[in-house]
């Protein structure tokens, strides 16, 4: 086996990352031109990527106008869905229309903040909750240290969580425009040393994970507690307008809402909704989001009800929304480009951009539930689809 | 608020992408330059996306050699990883390092089918009971009947899922080297409607999905009878190995794990592991999978050991890994030359590249679990990382 | 300390009985006559207690008659109820009478297996998998050698579930009329030693339990796959009788049902009803159960609809109802005697106690669920409650 | 149908009581005299039972002593047990030794709240964060009216949750010695009704309840949040002791735990201990619980290490215990000689029974735990059992 040339990570270069396409490319004796087309200098990837060898093209559609009534984002948008699921852009398009003819999509954040939960172990139960009661105690201190590893993030509150001689320490923090795992980490880190440099009666060991956060998958401690940003998108529906342009009434949307509810309370699911996870995995790519944060944001809590005309109340609550307009790969070529046509990137915006978000999967899943419902899901996968 | 131009979906040339982009450049008074760069003729997307525009690019590193001891892949791989967070393709590649120097990885795929799970709303219970009688005893028909829409997917059994008046067949197929959603659905209505069209006694309304496949979202179903590809990942790394590379002893991974599977069961996670979804995540954009589908592979089992001589057995089983080597956005230009490199293109590599993945994803746990330990975690986020 | 008077659990008599209170009494400076009024000679409790001391008198309400359309219950029941929380008989009576003018509840078992779940720990995972085809191939030649330890188990399939090394069979039986936890245990053991004693390739451990059964505990693999019965109690009730003896219309409790569900969603709950656990628990301890099995037999399934007469369809679906009419504690004297009442004790009987005690369940449901609408909900418990 | 005589609730004397046995020992052809064996005047249930017409005779066994190092609990205690599951006894019995040998067991209460949570609907999800906001402002207010109504419930803290249009407010209190269900619902209902009176801008709905207390089942919610008592207990046991009872290694039962940890999260359960219902519910009955509470009180976390020099740390962590040593059924004849002989009647003990209640499971963890390892399961079951 021989090893990669330039392993370096500090070698962001065109000709290192040829000579990584090429060497790899001879050994498979395959061809990785299109790989090496890209439109930047590799300079700028310093601090998101090792080992630079060239680009994914995935390919982006434009949907919209999507009209969103938030308290950050305020009117029209054009959105970028980086996908390759034929269908996927032109569902949430036709979402976009119909809300849009509903007057638009109500978006309110309610929670923000971002986790690192480190573990203490103690010698028994009652040293762990002397511990707690210290840091109930010492919560200003222990703030003031926390925040001094940084400009924007801010320690909330930190949650205790007891079991046996464990005690979990689950460390909030609001992280203005950046999705914040490293700063969080980073800022925890320094206080749960100032403690331990101080001295924990009664402690036996101490690491600075142990899945509580929890990071990079879903839990139901997320749904209930939060990871990122918690947005709500509402929408009430004119009986009228559902008909003309999905071809269904409340009531067969909400009959269809009765099954989805019961089988995911029944599959155990993170998400009563349809597939939040498709049009927030094609903004994450577009727009330089940790893609991998999926795993958290894809939970979902969908309530509905037909009013009393008869128009259909629909929302959706994302509770762990994870996203960033500055920071990561915020600030890549392509990906800015795609956060400034909304005009989200930098400071200020990260609360727009989930209310966007938001917006957007509201309009997937009322357009998948009307397709599911008019009977038109599997003849629109034929039109647009490739999976023959 | 204005239109998009060329909303017609099959409108894939340059000129209409590029018209796309200046609609919505100049409505947002910005500019998508690095949208437009991309090496490929639009028409090759007809079928993975509408309103083409552009294109996301996404860096990618390479690391490797990955070592695996597979049954559909054996020897030494190169991986390409499509990500913005720093640290990643280091972390990963340390860990290909550790178990390159253990032997390698040998991983077993365990389970394959692909669902899709109609709901059929009867009089009563008893109806529904009764029906359910009929599929079993009726399996090969409807085995015919669904297996007449593709050339790929098989039939292998109907699961029966009961509440009140509702039962839900969750039908499993195999289905070759796509992923299969779209197929599973096709073939699944075409027995559906057989079955309606021929009465279906004390019926009263029939849906085509129910939430209980479950698609693009996780779920304890999901974990518990799969969905794609169910793979194995495991190695046993030796003590003196594990120092040298890691400079941890598998002692202090095993108490850490403990405190990992604590936390894990006490989130309600889906995955009582470290971080799949980051390796499966760049994977998966590198190599053109249906990146929303993270939702549910992100969910994973790691179960290991200290074995009588100190040395470390290690596993992730990852229940539900949805992936494809063929169909989708497999054979988009970097995308197959993603695939290409591992030898991973076409028909008859789905379960090599499963267990690629897999072996990533073991090579990524294990490098994070370290540095955890070895408290290293935040000094290589501070060499590596952006999000300061 | 005072070790406890004839410790051996051979000695089932009065004077033992009697030795024992008087030791405790006087060791606690206390009194416990009460305990000691019991009505039969303790021989009979050989098999059912050890360190036999007396009786705890739960007191016994009657409601009924409950009226049931099952398969094997048919007519109308009176039920007995054990518990020491006022209103609840009142409450489920109340429900008796809804449902008996609605014309009775339909009762349907639509699973019935027991479970026993070994775990089988391998060199590594291929030789897990080998070890499942070897039991899918042989399941006839393993089913003979369990059931020659047992007249009424008899072994229906074994699911297989793997993780990493490890693979564990889940034994499902049919065990007649008994609860059967003792009997599929012995059946399972002895299968598995046959195996054991065989030898089998690549074993490196074995354990009779891992978790997987699951046992005295809910799981959500028990609400899937069933422990004990599966049984689903329906009924109709039109709007009129609803509203005359509940004093609500089907459409509020339907909107409370909306608010049940979601929460039930959001909380994780085992059971998106209101409290299946107090009807059964009454059944329960009065019949003879096994009481602690309420940790699984808790859990249910609540769907409900709106008919388009302004009816309300109710159901209720309790995966894992785990009941005997034969073994445990369904021959003493008391618990016989509220068998009998029912005409349930004994051979044949087991299904139809499992229908009796849906139907009661869904009795609750309704008339708690119409308490809360109509705000009578604490008003009731100041009429019948004692914690104030 | 016929009518049981004297339905009238408040109709509480042997002469009822004999009727209403009468009536439905005739009418199912059967004789009820043992149920008509009781030591007490019917007047005493008043609030406990309607309808009464007699006594289960549950046989309670004692173990122990128990040796309980608790805050509140402190000493050695004899245990009653009444359950109807021959060897059960025996085995807290075995286990009680082994960790009276060891020193005793610590328990530490480290949670106290007893729950009630409505759920207000507003017209959309700014009304409802703003109505939250209202609630942290005036939470003094709301505290005072909702004490108001009982002498010994504390309002503690509100949680709330949100979904789409609906908050849950989840009342929290400290509730004294009795497990004050209905006492939480009472404030609770005060305070709501005051703020309703009062006008709640934009509110379209109200509802005492919805499913997210949770009560009577068992929720994800209350493990992280407790319900009832969260207590730990703790011991560790000497190598050489737990050879010498239980004919095991700490080793072996820590591998034993590995397999059941796993399990547990395979499938999905609310407890990765044994069986700790077994034990709660045997006290439950003897002393008079509301026993359906095992739904709730079921959940257990366990927790476990080898010590360095071999011995067996071994926690159980149980976070919903619901008890209670005043009100409900606790003052029953035989219920209150129960808790008497554990000094735990009355004001004052609630903790300290709480204490030796988690004392109990962990003993019945470590002696099923070693029964499995020693494979001696079986064979107990054999010698004690009668489901044969």
């Amino acid at each position: 086996m021989k090893k990669l040339p330039f392993d370096s990570t500090d070698n962001y270069s065109h000709d290192a990352a040829a000579q990584r396409r090429d060497f790899v490319a001879q050994n498979a004796d395959t061809n990785l031109q299109h790989l090496g087309s890209y439109s930047f200098d590799p300079a700028v990837l310093r601090g998101n990527i090792e080992n630079f060898a060239g680009v994914a093209q995935v390919p982006i559609g434009f949907a919209g106008p999507l009209l969103v009534n938030g308290e950050h984002a305020q009117g029209a948008f054009y959105v970028p869905m980086a996908t390759t699921e034929g269908t996927l852009v032109a569902s949430y398009n036709r979402g976009m229309k119909l809300t849009r003819l509903a007057g638009g999509i109500t978006c309110t954040v309610v929670n923000d903040a971002m986790q690192r939960a480190p573990v203490f172990v103690f010698e028994n139960a009652r040293y762990a909750r002397q511990f707690g009661q210290w840091i109930d105690a010492n919560f200003d201190r222990i703030k003031a240290i926390a925040e001094q590893t940084t400009r924007s993030g801010k320690l909330r509150d930190i949650e205790q969580h007891a079991v046996g001689k464990l005690l979990w320490l689950r460390f909030n923090f609001t992280t203005g425009d950046a999705a914040g795992q490293n700063m969080v980490t980073k800022a925890t880190h320094s206080a749960c040393y100032w403690m331990l440099e101080a001295g924990i009666e009664g402690l036996e060991h101490f690491a600075m994970a142990g899945n509580l956060d929890t990071d990079k998958k879903h839990s139901h401690l997320n749904t209930l507690h939060g990871r990122g940003k918690k947005v709500i998108a509402e929408v009430v529906v004119p009986k009228q307008i559902l008909q003309d342009v999905m071809h269904v009434s409340a009531e067969a949307l909400f009959k269809q809402r009765q099954l989805s509810n019961m089988g995911a309370f029944l599959a155990n699911s993170s998400n009563n909704g349809s597939h939040s996870a498709n049009g927030l995995t094609a903004m994450f790519i577009a727009t330089g989001q940790d893609v991998a944060n999926i795993a958290e944001s894809a939970a979902a809590l969908t309530y509905s009800e037909v009013t009393p005309s008869g128009d259909y109340y629909f929302s959706i609550t994302i509770p762990s929304l994870i996203v960033a307009t500055h920071g990561g790969g915020t600030g890549l070529p392509t990906q800015r480009e795609c956060l400034e046509m909304m005009d989200c990137f930098g400071t200020g915006k990260v609360r727009k951009l989930a209310e966007i978000m938001a917006a957007v999967v509201l309009c997937g899943e009322l357009s998948l539930a009307s397709a599911i419902v008019a009977n038109e899901w599997v003849s629109s996968h034929e039109q647009y689809g490739r999976n023959r």
